[in-house]
């Protein structure tokens, strides 16, 4: 164990007891009400949990270390913004393919070397599905953008420390570009002035 | 503007016609059906929003450098995982005071310097609530904790390199958690070996 602790807790997982479908709206979300018991004893009912498909995020970088990031309308922050190539993971596809095609799609750009970022669920209460982030370098542009998606994209190439400046004031809006562009500056190790 | 654009599009926001009211499971969250307006004239119907509240997550570093964590069970990532002291605000409360009241009765711990790392929407399609993050400095235990919450809670301190790992790995869980370390990391400008 690499952290110190300071209490002697026995942590033990929450049991579901019951679960009903509340709403069903496949493949975009489904709502659960679990029953759940507590190490206690103590029994939550309809504890409600959101199933999403899991998604992939990537941080593209280009061989003159810039990002390659979008600027499109966002309906979860309901405002044009920034944020980073993205998209659903489709039934058994690998994360990291996936996360391949939706930079390839959305872009038009191909990356020569990929890195894992970390993996993580979208709500600690209520799951929303699973984020997982990648770091892609010597990213270069090699076709037309061909998203198909409902959303007009720009594309547009940011510095890193003016990409991680746009996050802190909230022009990049959503959490997992927010999370997986610092964890590539991390990964990076690039001095940054933010 | 600091990025490069590729491209010379006129980016408009989508336009909400209806809203319907699907499974109201308030406080925990909201499930709507929208009719939307697309800027291309398209309609899209029954667009799946989920309301949540916003919370607050805190990276509280004490003066000899090392992150207030906790390990504890969660239900979206359905183990036992470490994190960060966090919480739902209040309605009307300020997200800094919520990040300073949950910091306190998670872990007892007060800060006495207080920066905000930024707020992000959770799903960028369907909303979640917003995450507000902030770095707390010079932090130190003032008191017992008292969280009331439905999780038995461990405080782990960690260098923020090995927590960095954690997160890398999977056993630091959950998104907003991540996205607050990492942009901690880059603020406080800490050499990592991740």
């Amino acid at each position: 164990m690499q952290g110190q602790g300071q209490g002697h807790t026995v942590l033990r997982p929450w049991q579901v007891l019951a679960r009903r479908l509340v709403a069903d709206r496949w493949p975009w979300m489904r709502l659960w009400a679990e029953d759940i018991l507590l190490p206690d004893g103590r029994v939550v009912e309809d504890f409600s949990i959101v199933e999403m498909r899991d998604h992939a995020v990537v941080v593209a970088v280009t061989p003159d270390g810039r990002i390659v990031a979008e600027r499109n309308y966002k309906h979860g922050p309901r405002r044009v913004c920034l944020g980073l190539p993205a998209g659903y993971i489709e039934p058994g596809e690998d994360p990291l393919l996936a996360a391949q095609r939706e930079l390839r799609e959305e872009t038009g750009y191909a990356a020569a070397s990929w890195e894992h970022l970390g993996s993580f669920t979208e709500d600690g209460n209520r799951d929303c599905g699973t984020a997982h982030l990648y770091l892609a370098r010597e990213a270069r542009r090699v076709a037309e953008p061909d998203a198909g998606d409902l959303e007009e994209i720009e594309i547009v190439l940011f510095a890193l420390p003016d990409l991680l400046a746009a996050a802190h004031r909230g022009d990049l809006a959503v959490l997992s570009s927010a999370a997986a562009l610092a964890l590539a500056a991390v990964a990076l190790g690039t001095p940054t002035d933010c």
